[in-house]
Formats: C-alpha cells, structure tokens, sequence
C-alpha cells in the first residue's frame, strides 16, 4: 500500500482513493504504478489471489479497478457493488448474460458506475471510431495488423472488432460488396474474410502490436494507423476511466463511451 | 453540352441540373466528366472565359460548379445567386469581406445555398477532423507533409490548416507546449512551426500528395495518413457537394460541414 | 516515326538508333516517348502488328526494343538478331527452351546481345536485391503487396518472385522456419505461403502498386517499400538496358545484371 | 562472473572466451545478457569502473567487449593489445588520431583484430548500406528521423551519416542538385540540409528510434525504414563482432566490414 499522493496546490478536491484488484498481475502492477504517478488519485488498496478481498472497502476505496480473472471478476464486482464502490473492469470473458446480471445489481444501487471495457488503449478506440466514421466515404477497405511472433491467435480480438465495426457502418449506408477482380489467388493471399472485410495478420520478431485500416476511392487512400509498443500505453485509458466512472451511473461499455468523439 | 443521363429504374427523381463555369480549366473539366458519369445528375452546361455566363441560366442549371479564378467568381456567384440556382464553389481567394458579400446576397434569397470550400478531398477533410478529435489525447504531435518536386510553397495549405485545427484543439483542452528536449540542432532539422505545431515538407520527383499527422503519448503512436494520387481525388467531393447544397440553405463553409462526422 | 533528336553540343557519339516492336501498345508507346526524350537516342522505327517487320532494319536501328506478344516475340528476336540488332525484349512468356533456343541463335553472332527482362522498374529490382542481401540478418520476414482494386491474380508476380529469392536466400544461410506461434487462424488471415514466406495481398481502390518486405528479429524491424504510381517508372530501366545491351554479347536475363549492386 | 555455457551436442568447437568491460552500464549490462545467451560464447569476465582491469586477462578471455567511457577506451584497448586479446569497440569518441594509435599498437601483433564501431543495430547498417546503393537511380532523397522526445540532438547521428554516404554517392555518379521548385518557404520547413540531403527530425512520446530514407524519380519511390524498439536490437551486430575480430587481423572499421554485402 502507497502512501498518499496529495496533489497539493494543484485543486482543493480529494484525490480519488483507487484499489486494484488482480495487483500482482502484468496489467494491474502497471496500473498501480500508474494510480501512484497520478496527481488526482491515492492507491489505497492492493488485492491479488489470496488477499482479503474485504480489504478494499476497509481501505476506503471509491473505485476499483478489476484486472484479475474470468473465474474471479464476478463476484469481486458483485462485492463492490454492494459496498457501494465504482468498478473499472478490464478482465475478459463478459457474456451478454454477465452484463445483464451487473445491470440486475446495479439496480439498487442507482448512484454506482461500473465501466467494462475489453481494450484501455485510447489509440485503439480512436484507430476504430475513425475507422467506423471514414468507412461509408471509400469503396475499398482491408485491415493489416502486426504482432509479435509469438502471439497464438490470428487476427487479433481489434483487427476481428474493427471488420466488423466498418462491416456495419457500410451496410447502415446501404453499400454493396468491396470491388475485388481476383480470380486468381494464392490460398491465403488475400486475407480472412471477416463480415466481407479482408484482415491480414503478420507476425515478426522485433514487432509488438500494431494495426493498419486502409481505405481507397478513385486517385486516394486513408490509413488509420496505431502503434502500441508497451502496457503503458493502456494507463492512460484506466485513468480516465477511474476519473469518468464516478460521474457515469449504471454499467458503460467500452471505453469509448467516455471519449469525446 | 452531353445529353442527359437519365437514371432510369434507379430512382423516380429528376437528375440534378448542372452547369460547370471554367468547364475547360483542369478542375473544371474533371467536374464535367465526374457528373457526366454520375447517375442523379445531368450536365447541362460547360461555361469557360468568353461564354455567355447567361448560357447557364438559359440552360436551366439548379445548380451551379465554379472553378474559375478569384477575378471572377464573384460576379458569377452573384449572377447565379440572382438567378436562383445554388452554387459548389472551388476557386480560391475568399476573404472574410468576400464571404459577408455573399451572405448579404443571400438574405435577399433565403431558399438557396452557397457552398465555398478550399478542400475537396474526402480524405484530407476527415484526416484534419481526426487530428482535431485525436488532439487532446496526444501530449506529442508532428505533420509530415509529401509532394512532388514541382511543388513551390512549403509547407502545404492542407498542413497549415491542420496545424492549426490541432493546436486549437490543444489549446481548448488545456494542454502546454509539446516535450521537445532538443538543445543542440541544426538548422531546420525539428521542421517549421506553426502555431506550436512542428510540420515537415518533403519534396519528391514520384511523389504526388500525401500528408501524414503522427500523434504520440506513453507507449503508443496514432497516425493519420492521407494519399492523394491525382485530380480524380476530388470529384466524391465536389459530388457530395452539389447534392448536398439543394437543402442548405445560406452560406455553407468548408466540405467538412457536409459530412458525417 | 519521329525525327531524329540530335544531341548537339552535348557529345560528340551518335545517338543510339532504336526501333520499337509493339509500338502501339501502352507499353511500347510509353518506350517510344522515353527513346524521343532521351538525349543520346534517335527513335528510328515504330512497328506494331500489321507492319512490314523488316522495317525495322531498313531503319537502320541498333537496338530493338520489343513489348508485343508470346506468339509474336520469337520470331521478332530471330529477325533482329539474323539482321545484327541487338534486343531489349520485355514481352513476357519465356521458357528455358525459348532462353535456350535464343543463346543457340546467339552463337553465330557472337558480338549481339540479347536483354530479356520480366520487369524494368529499377526500385523492384533494388527491392528485391535489398530483400535478397537483408534475408540471412532477419529470423522473420513478411511480404505485403498492394495493388488497384482491378488486378486478377495475387500475390503479384513480383511479391512471388521476392518471395523465392528471401527463400533461397534464408536456405543458403542454413536457417531454419520462420519462428510462428499462431495456433487458432481463421483462414487465410496469415497469408498465402509462397517457399515458407507469407504473403498478403490487398487490393483497394486508389492504389496503383506497391509493395513492402518487413524483416524482424529481436528489439528492431527493416522494411522495404517500393510504390510505382505508373508506366513512365519501367522506362529509366528500359533506357538503361538499350544503352546496356550494345557492350553485353550474349544473352542477359534480368536488369539486375545491369545494376551496380 | 556467469558460469560457463556449454555448446553440448552443437559443436566440438571450444566456446569463445568474452570478457565485458563497462559490464554494468546499460549496453555492457545487455552485451553480458547477449553473451551468456549465446551458445557458441561463454562470459568469462564482467569488468566495471573500480574493478581490476587485469582481470580480463586472468580470466582467459580472447576478446573483449568495451562499452565503456571516451576517457577510458584507449588505456582499455591498449591493455588487451598488450595481452594478445581481441577487441569490440562501441565506445564513442574516437578521433583519427586515436586509430592510427590503436593501429600503430597493432603493427606489434599482426595476429590481432580490433573493431570500432559506432552503431552495432545490423538494421542500421544495412539501412544506409542500402541507400548507398540506390542513391545513383533516383533524382531524389529525403531523410526523415523519428525518435522520443527527450533526444537533445537533431538529426540523429545514423541520419546525418546516412546523408553524407548518400551526397558522396550521388557525387561519385556525377548527379547534380536534388530538383526542389520551393520559393515560398517558412523557416524550417525543408528540413536541416546535411551535404545538399534533406533532413527531418521528429520527436515524439511513444517512439523509440526509427529512420526512413525516401528515394523518389519518375512514377516511382523506394523507401528503407529501420525501427529499433530497445537495445537488444544492437546485441546481434555485438556477437557478430565477437565471432568475426578473431579472424580478422588489424583495425576493423564499422560493423558494415563484417557484412556479406
């Protein structure tokens, strides 16, 4: 447990007091440090397997940010929620029928915001907002992402989200198919088809993770692109989640509804 | 002047009327081919210097496209203002005193509209919206702009102006100067300024135009890469354009108004 | 056929005299314009289908350029090389037979010599070159080409033949399979797998072609890309083999043996 | 001081005996994880600022990596000469003078190899190696450089090499100025002029190190990009440097000797 950060002479309002759930973990270690370096917020609790998990609402915690396990992150929000603590959820593996149940706690709680997001890296959500926006302006559209070689799945779970989010804006402004004049091909050449999307996943040694939305008309091209080259680049996410949770009653899905877009 | 193209079991609308003023100018001539091609509309007059400006009138266009010169676009947004058909205008050189002309031209004539817009490509509309949207996430920023060797100014009007929707943007989300840690540089190296912005000009025989914003923060980069290969580029726009302005009525400025972002 | 263009005061050599076979086809029209703007050739002969081939050498031309047909090529090469011109030949559809019957026509005339190139644009074949030299540094590599929307086989041939030389190049070195932990693909999201390298095709409007090879290993990534916007990028190859193939007896595959590298 | 690691059932080969003198600085620390790692290598001294100098020699090492300070190099290089051990370089600030030391030392033992280099990244070299290369075939050439923010010098030095091998290669071929049309100019905007190349250095949060060199003639570019995401990426052109200097008698110059290029 941190000691206090005081974001003396900067704002008369108390820091917000965070606990992190699942602190030992890659992703809730970064977010501890990240809750410690920030000016606005106090670390008050670290929760791992094994700890007290109590121990968050004696530490007084007004949010807590979830990063633990599919098997485990039910009943720790459930726990929250009824302490009357904001939850920021990044752990994976939420059901519509998960959703729902939330929503059925929520419901005694009216004044409580739980925020459940799959991917905290704001250049994620902008890569595919913007990418959902440009989609009905070009005919032509593909999707590249680039890991790392040692990554198991392919395409990865924001190349699949961002096919299917241009899928949709395209088919809402009634556009057919994607011009494609192949008829002889290579098995593979021209990517996986997702929604009539076309996504190519390389992996390279030396890469980490990366994404490229190309979209074509006649004589010009747009590309999205987004770099991300550590865990450090979800913190800024997280904290804005911590910050907007508390002013956002009931359960918000996905980061990008507390961006300004 | 082409015969009209009827869109036959397409639609049961009549095709939009259009007259085209600088037919024979390289925009305009690319305008004349671009809604000869398209389905809803009907060119019904080609102006260039030394036709009659009448002829569009008489030839019964709804709408009007200038690509003439700053010389005379004023008396031909006038002549057709009084006329009554709306105007697409391209040209350049519009002053603030310019525009209130039109506006008072218009009050005379509440059901028409007026569009003046710098920028026709699509693509450099929604790469300077994205860059302002993306702005306040980003505590680093810098252009790239790339064009041809031919090219005489530096940098481009398209970079200038992102430079300047970004550093508004930066400047309305309470954001300080940009971390540049350079002591010791040469000349020229970290680009020209603008507005706080650090903008690139690169200059390539093969090259066409292209611009690219790169956005920075801790561990991850977004960037916004715009190509442009030739004249055709423009022609969705000035399309979108003569559609849209039937139903705008007043002054309208900039494509970016028409989209949907 | 045009006049001859006198390199006055520049060179006290003759130009080069050059004849050109399939001289209406876009290919051999664009050869026709380079030979007339080049200031050490004279553009002395253009045949396509239909004309009198012996044309050519009533001309008196030098080098012969051909762009026509693999039904026509071979007799065309014949001609030239009975007659003492020598041959730049871009047509493409050669066997080893066909190579192998040109170098029999050869040794009779063992001062002529023969160019027979699949691609005249130099920056693939510097691509290629650097992707060949590259090849043994890198435990990873990946191939990207991306052409107009128009195009019917992928991957390019260009993208295959790149692919086979980082190959050979990788097997020489004695390495081993590109490191790869994908284990749930959906299909065709890796590529098409040409000698073990992946391939990825895209296909957009607004493009023209392009290409890019990403080498990785560990903590850095080299990538190499060529973009040709059009024809007019084959002909500085296509001036360097006529100049070339008067002091090259014999026959010369590729314009990489032209090249310094 | 790590154990020895043992190249069992890979090699009769006795493993090569290294020693690291600077080992607890960032690069040394690196170079000591590289050689431990390596199987043909066994790290038989690590040596540091305070620490015995002669303990390299005691400890048997045939080569010696120094990665240390400008102030200490030469005393380092001349001990190892002294004691018949090879030597890798990546220490900076070396002056003519300062080779034709070292060289004067070597002429004593003409079995010995020293190699200093400036940038070990394999990327690097191969990125200006093959600019080098191109520089003759395209009319012209930009430089862009991207590194974090908190860099204090602009251009990079790779950068400004990079230019000045490829001013000398275009001279050598006789080309003349790049073609630049730019008369209206804000200052900067062209970037920093290195030999007649144009130079662009961006700084920016989220980058790391990253160079691209843009060719460009008719209808064609040809663009080499080197990223480096840490200094593991310098730890293959180490170990090659290892590998080679014992075979490789004299003064070595740059990493770019020992490539097969």
């Amino acid at each position: 447990m941190t000691a206090p950060v005081q974001s003396a002479g900067r704002s008369a309002e108390e820091p917000i007091r965070v606990g992190v759930l699942g602190a030992r973990g890659r992703m809730g270690a970064e977010v501890c440090r990240a809750v410690d370096a920030a000016q606005d917020m106090e670390l008050v609790a670290m929760v791992d397997e094994g700890d007290w998990l109590a121990g968050v609402g004696d530490a007084g915690a007004e949010v807590v940010v979830d990063f633990t396990h599919p098997s485990a992150v039910m009943d720790n929000v459930r726990f929250c929620v009824e302490r009357g603590i904001h939850c920021v959820v990044g752990t994976s593996g939420f059901s519509d029928a998960r959703l729902e149940e939330i929503r059925g706690w929520l419901r005694e709680k009216p004044e409580l915001g739980v925020l459940v997001a799959a991917n905290f890296a704001i250049g994620a959500i902008l890569s595919m907002r913007f990418a959902e926006l440009a989609a009905k302006y070009y005919e032509s559209v593909e999707i590249v992402e680039l890991h790392h070689a040692r990554k198991a799945d392919a395409p990865s779970g924001t190349a699949h989200r961002t096919a299917q989010l241009i899928a949709a804006a395209r088919d809402k402004a009634g556009m057919g198919p994607i011009p494609d004049a192949t008829t002889q091909e290579q098995d593979g050449a021209r990517g996986a088809d997702v929604d009539g999307i076309r996504v190519h996943s390389l992996r390279l040694s030396g890469l980490v993770a990366h994404q490229e939305v190309l979209f074509g008309t006649a004589g010009e091209t747009l590309t999205i692109r987004h770099d991300s080259l550590d865990r450090s680049s979800f913190m800024p996410g997280v904290l804005l989640g911590i910050r907007a949770v508390r002013t956002r009653p009931g359960l918000t899905l996905g980061l990008e509804s507390l961006l300004d877009l």
